[in-house]
């Protein structure tokens, strides 16, 4: 069985790219279809599931030591049980025993005695910028200043989770076996050689 | 023209990846020609030109304001003057007009204007220990304590003269178009699969 996996900077184009290399491969692809089933098994809707997942759920809590004000981070609780339940969904996915491209949710940590193939997808800001205005949905009537800073939020959110549950650090070279930068290409024949270099790999791996 | 620039963290294998490169594609190779041309240039000795480029150069100058010590670093002149001597050295490969990948110096942003395909070598603190021990050189005599902090040194020497000289992040995926970790991978198979993945980005240029 062979697993990819996509980690990406928000509005990076990864989920495309996902979705464009599991196409080619004829892989299975696994994003909302998460989310989904983490509502079905925990009785919650979707949409709330989506949300609580999604945000970062972290507080800053501050304390007082040696005379100074300090800050003490803790994650909401209902946010560690969605994650519990994601991870058993994931986990659920690679038990089926099929090829797959898994978008996100630290599908590669929470996987890793499968030996995925994990990417990183990343991309200038001005590039990201751009792509988010191209989708505009939620962001539309953000500014691009306004639009950097929900990025960073989410980019912030999405590597506390993860360092939170894997001790690998988000983002860092190190934690993934490539790391594509989206802003010089054409989504198509980028996702066509991603795929022929993940094949690569699995060759050797075998 | 098509220019390959290699960056890497010292131990991740980017110098042997690059030359794989460069063989599969019949490309011309330049790492250490640049200091020979370096040295030849200025007049200096190569050994020593190599020293002092690979040195950090840098020196933390203390100063004290507000009461308080800190620290102002600096970079020696004399490297100053061999970085420009390089960069001309850079600009002259470029100027030949040939297909060429070229290891590290910044050469991705020195000749940003020429679009090079711009590559970052990484991998685990484990397998660049293992890989610095398979080559034992210099590095023979050392406790993998000692080697560790001898990486980060190197690493952080040359995101310091990246930072000085082109204001773009050293090791930062958005900095590059491609990065790839060597660990799980052979590196004949590897240098394969980025030869393949760097022409695809080629042809979408053209």
């Amino acid at each position: 069985m062979r697993i990819i996996t996509v980690s990406r900077e928000f509005g990076s184009g990864g989920r495309e790219l996902g979705k464009r290399v599991a196409d080619l491969l004829g892989y299975d692809y696994y994003d909302s279809e998460i989310i989904s089933a983490v509502a079905k098994n925990s009785g919650l809707d979707a949409a709330y599931v989506e949300t609580a997942l999604d945000n970062h759920g972290w507080h800053d809590f501050p304390v007082t030591f040696g005379g100074t004000m300090h800050s003490v981070a803790y994650m909401q609780s209902s946010k560690i049980d969605l994650l519990i339940q994601q991870k058993k969904v994931i986990e659920g996915i690679a038990a089926l025993g099929k090829n797959c491209v898994i978008i996100g949710r630290n599908a590669d940590a929470i996987l890793k005695d499968y030996h995925p193939f994990s990417i990183f997808v990343c991309a200038d800001v001005d590039a990201k910028i751009r792509r988010c205005r191209e989708r505009a949905r939620a962001e539309e009537h953000l500014t691009d200043r306004e639009l950097v800073r929900k990025m960073k939020e989410i980019d912030k959110a999405r590597s506390r989770t993860r360092d939170f549950l894997t001790g690998s650090e988000w983002g860092q070279c190190e934690s993934y076996h490539l790391t594509v930068n989206t802003g010089d290409w054409d989504m198509k024949k980028l996702a066509a050689a991603v795929a022929a270099f993940a094949e690569s790999w699995f060759e050797t791996q075998s």
